[in-house]
């Protein structure tokens, strides 16, 4: 039996899950501290990739909020936690790049993007393994 | 200028697009007929691929409602339509595999998510081009 109540877009299983779902969802660090919130999820239109996940940090009402862009495979989804780790401390973090409500467009930028993925140890999914 | 009401999470450039832009957006077929809606983008989380974009079609008050899982890669988008055209009669559509509210659990069997691949003429994401 399932669940009734639980929208489908909210489903997930051992391999799927919703980005609306995902959207929302609490971001901590390796020391279990929350760092931000998943705030959106970028999709590669001609790949279909899921590019990055964008996680809203700090600030108030808006003002002073930064947004860091997140290969997905940086994020490590903790059942207990019931949000996603990243693993690297607050000081890491706060070195990480970030954007502006208005610089989501850099990320079209592969140069830009490779320094992101570079930056979180992971190869970009543009770049085909040797 | 930006547009300081855009959300980031509504922003989409040449190559990447906000999952919270897709949900929603309508789907039309070949001939230029309504044929749904985006309902859900299921993201694969091992290998951060979307696996699906799901299309809600027909039903009233969501009774009768069928959930159509496609590949990502039948979905083209139309900017003068502003929606997605999945190059498919509405025939085709209706012969097409449904999924019900309870069902998404489904999607995770390969086999049936190579057989929905193979309807829409697209080789599934976990298979390597030889």
């Amino acid at each position: 039996m399932t669940d009734t109540m639980t929208r489908p877009s909210t489903q997930s299983n051992n391999s799927l899950i919703s980005s609306a779902r995902v959207e929302g969802t609490h971001v901590y660090n390796a020391d279990g501290e929350k760092l931000g919130t998943v705030d959106a999820i970028m999709i590669d239109k001609i790949e279909g990739n899921v590019a990055y996940a964008v996680m809203s940090f700090g600030g108030f009402l808006g003002i002073g909020e930064q947004y860091h862009p997140l290969p997905w495979q940086s994020l490590d989804y903790d059942e207990h936690k019931d949000g996603y780790v990243v693993n690297m401390t607050t000081e890491q973090l706060k070195a990480a790049p970030t954007l502006g409500r208005d610089d989501y467009d850099r990320l079209k930028d592969r140069i830009y993007g490779a320094a992101i993925y570079s930056h979180y140890g992971h190869t970009p999914y543009w770049i085909p393994i040797a």
